[in-house]
């Protein structure tokens, strides 16, 4: 099967070389040449220099697959291929799409026949040995079309072990890939699941802080506090050195909390026990204020998923004012004065 | 009637002269010379230079009210009271103790047949004028003992317009203080108490903040994320730039949202509307935690006031090995790096 | 001065009477006959059955408040009011509209050279005796010309003492009202204040609900959980039967959390100790998660406001699939049943 | 090796049999005389009817797991082996006890020459078949002597590939279990563990909700709120049925958030998409509540964590007379009344 490949990233170029591996072929374009050529020179990839010679190179009913950073710039892409491609073509945005831009995306591509397939993808730099989720939303009929991409793309039925009660033919999901609903669908669910992702990973990340700070009896005094700072009531029970990279290592084998997160967080670890290439200034990429935004539109509660969120706003300094607020506050009605850093 | 006054910081000194003002007479000790010496000058109060002296200089049944820093320094001016004074006498502990300290400290002066009533004291630097907030715990005889001193320490009942509904004999409540039960009652109230000040005061920080970010939108480009940082999807809807002094002015004034708490901020972002002489360290000193883990213990959701609680301990930039854990999962999934410095 | 009033519900009704006795003339409109009968006696009141009636009564350039439910029914009004009024009129969208609608509306109107101000109104059923703090957005001209009205309406400068530094002249927001910025600044601001009045309220809430529950040691066994449920360590501390109305009373005076919310929770425990008028199913009106979408995209974190938001939303059983997830995976992992109800 | 075991409930029974299985010999005791006897035919166990049978069955120095619930019941066991057993004899507790009550156990024992280990057990009912998780603290001699037992309870090397990194020999953690240092530290890294599996479950849970909810635009119609309600403003946006159990399963394979939790979740949707056995009242069983606590003690934030916790408070309604607070200021404020129920 023939796959055009728009946006060689490293997301992009790991998918091309996954999809090719499995015998299928593919058309690369990249607005960086360099890029295009990297990939060029391997089995099976043709590297083109514009959209027209990527529509050129594939045989109706094209597919497309977009993969470059979400907002504005997959707009441009998109708005593009509205009169590059013809009618019957399919696109798939594999990017990080807000859902809502894929509704509006898909409204652009049907004016002139083409659909489009939103694809949330997940798998991040490991995917192109372990495959990507797939959660695809949009027509039914463009996805059966894509349906052998997708099925090369994704981790396939032996990632897992099949869940206990499932018998007979393996389903979809249970290869890796999933059509979640009509367009926007499975940006929605992809969404949702980098949401989950930031409270599973916030989870770790305060119990790693937990037990880090489980010493803190030999660093403060008993009683020391004054009228500004609560002093350490019982610094007894607060004596313990923890060794961090070997308990989230003995957390891989049989514990509750067993998860490629905490595998992951054992390798960062185990390269750097304090964590010192890191200041700790979390970014956010959309999908977990997103997520927020559609528990506070349907009426959910949230709340350790936004908290999760919020963390990583704070890691980054940004509810300074609100923390003067406080201290002057403080200063107003106590006459308390800042204390110097600790 | 004569109060002995151990503790002469702010607030120790507050109190004693709002007691002499009142034609009480007060025997005052710190165990800061200069300290006694500031107040002793003054019409009816007599400094002293140790706890012997000041049992000496007081009528039996005797009261002093002990206003020193909470934790050990309190315990030890407990335990000395105990073999200073005599059956029959009445201590009052109204700094901000732990309520389980009281239960351990009222049976040490209970073994001496002395009383202790613990005391919960709000009302900060402006006490001295505006009168104390008094929630009171322990022996129901040992409070009436005290009563006239509790009715001069607080506001009285002028200091607000009466309850729509409460009819005749104006209620202790009323006045400014209260029995509010058996030993540690009055500092779990006030405990409580400073629980909801601090989720006041952060709620009034967040919205500040919220206010001063408002005009993101001219500082930030539409669109121009990329893969590390979720762009803003929407600059239009955040162009304000909001005179934040003036709107804390107008919330005074017949708002929702009116309390002494944003009387204060207005008077702090009067004087400054930068803040800037903040730096953002917010300290706590205590009732934040014990609220919190009172609502542990009782299983009741608390995550308004914890959350307040929280925001402070990041503040202090105690979330940082958290923090790093999250760059770290991130740059292991997704290859991320850290972005510098916004 | 003149003014039509649209909407003659609680707010709308409150504010014509407080005009009309400061020597203003209102002509009034509503969709309901008998509201506009139930006014149009009144001093300086005159009724009217239709807008283009309410247009003709007014002389030009006019001033119009809008007073109806947020929403596609404002949409609805101001649409109207683009054919009904003439370049030059002034209209006041004093209803909790979202502020990003209000620029839309502000559109709508400018085409037909009509001017919009949104107006943030705060004061509740209490407003017409106390007045209506007031927070304005749009045009600097059309807000100059129906500032006596505004000035009328706000609380005045009486109605708090004055800020501490302030000197001079009586600003603007000293009055009660405030031009916050261009269209939709004042619903912003009002946005705002309605999420720190959540964040206040379920500060108050909570803290309450820790006191009443401070008698959990005499209602549970100590050391009586099991492999399901958490004992309570120590029932010793939570032995306190607590008298919340008189502890509502008493922080009125001299507290730091002395407020108007806590006024009013002092009325309704005095009415009613154990609230059983309310079954505890918290609404939320619009202004509270706009503030949470507001402190998302602008990326700052605001864990208080939304877990008051948050809390409302569990109040209404909105978490109820989330919950049965977690059950039914504590009985995937660890053979748990539910406990029943308690 | 011997093992003597005190305690044959799920947790108990699974753990004898996975230590026979592996050639150990055991010696089992329980308070109820049938759990002894549903063990006790079995190869390699011997039952017995008293701890003094039990002392006596086991050679010195004897090796005793105490497998019983934690509280109260736990101490009253340790009390009795202090005087059962002998110096030189070493008992493990392999239950949920907080780490505070190690401490005092093991001086309980440490003072008749016995030493304790504290043993977090992960796994649930999972476990005989996957292994243990083990997390210890204690003296170092008798975690050397106790370690083969260890070593059969805990899943072993290969249940999990090699940390990337890691090389030579295998390391205690990546056999599945861990001395994590003094008296207390096993049960401090188990609680801080189950603080991460509220937490986890929430990201879960949360997420799945908002799946869940993703269709309530077309259960609301738009704009039809009123002032005591907030309209859904885009129904557009939430028009998604979405397959919940399909989405669950999607996700184990190549996703981030690839979890031994999430495998758990998509067996019960996969029983009953709808979750029906349950109604959402979820338990906790004290260690969620202690790592929260932790986390005061120590001043480091954990919002996440604490959020997972009251998420399973209030899902027992635990919130009730704080909500009620709210809908009564409401109506003081407003003159809101409750809507009834939704």
């Amino acid at each position: 099967m023939q796959l055009g490949m728009i946006g060689l990233g490293r997301m992009g170029a790991n998918i091309v070389r996954r999809v090719v591996k499995d015998g299928h072929q593919c058309v690369v374009y990249d607005h960086n040449p360099d890029a295009v050529k990297a990939l060029a020179g391997e089995d099976n990839i043709t590297g083109v220099s514009s959209l027209a010679e990527l529509a050129e190179k594939l045989a109706p009913p094209r597919l497309v697959w977009v993969m470059v950073p979400a907002g504005d710039i997959t707009t441009e892409v998109i708005t593009q291929l509205a009169t590059t491609l013809a009618a019957g073509d399919v696109v798939i945005d594999g990017g990080n799409s807000y859902y809502r831009d894929d509704i509006r995306h898909a409204q652009i591509l049907a004016d002139k026949g083409i659909r489009l397939l939103d694809c949330g993808t997940s798998g991040g730099v490991w995917g192109r040995e372990r495959g990507y989720c797939l959660m695809i939303g949009g027509d039914a009929d463009a996805f059966a079309h894509a349906e052998p991409i997708f099925a090369t793309v994704a981790p396939g039925v032996d990632a897992a072990p099949r869940t206990p009660g499932r018998h007979g033919e393996v389903a979809q999901s249970e290869k890796g890939y999933l059509h979640c609903g009509p367009s926007g669908a499975g940006h929605f669910v992809k969404m949702v699941h980098n949401g989950i992702e930031y409270g599973m990973m916030a989870s770790l990340a305060e119990g790693l802080n937990i037990l880090r700070n489980a010493d803190i009896g030999t660093r403060i005094e008993k009683g020391k506090g004054d009228a500004e700072t609560a002093p350490l009531a019982n610094p007894e029970f607060y004596q313990y050195t923890i060794d961090i990279p070997e308990v989230a290592e003995v957390w891989r084998r049989g514990s509750v909390i067993g998860s490629w997160l905490l595998d992951l967080t054992a390798i960062a670890l185990h390269q750097s026990p304090e964590l010192s290439d890191f200041a700790g200034r979390v970014s956010d990429s959309g999908e977990g204020r997103w997520t927020s935004i559609a528990a506070i539109d349907e009426g959910v509660p949230a709340p350790v998923l936004t908290s999760a969120l919020y963390s990583r706003f704070a890691s980054r300094r940004l509810d300074e004012f609100a923390d003067k607020a406080l201290s002057a506050m403080r200063k107003q009605f106590g006459g308390h004065d800042e204390k110097p850093g600790e």
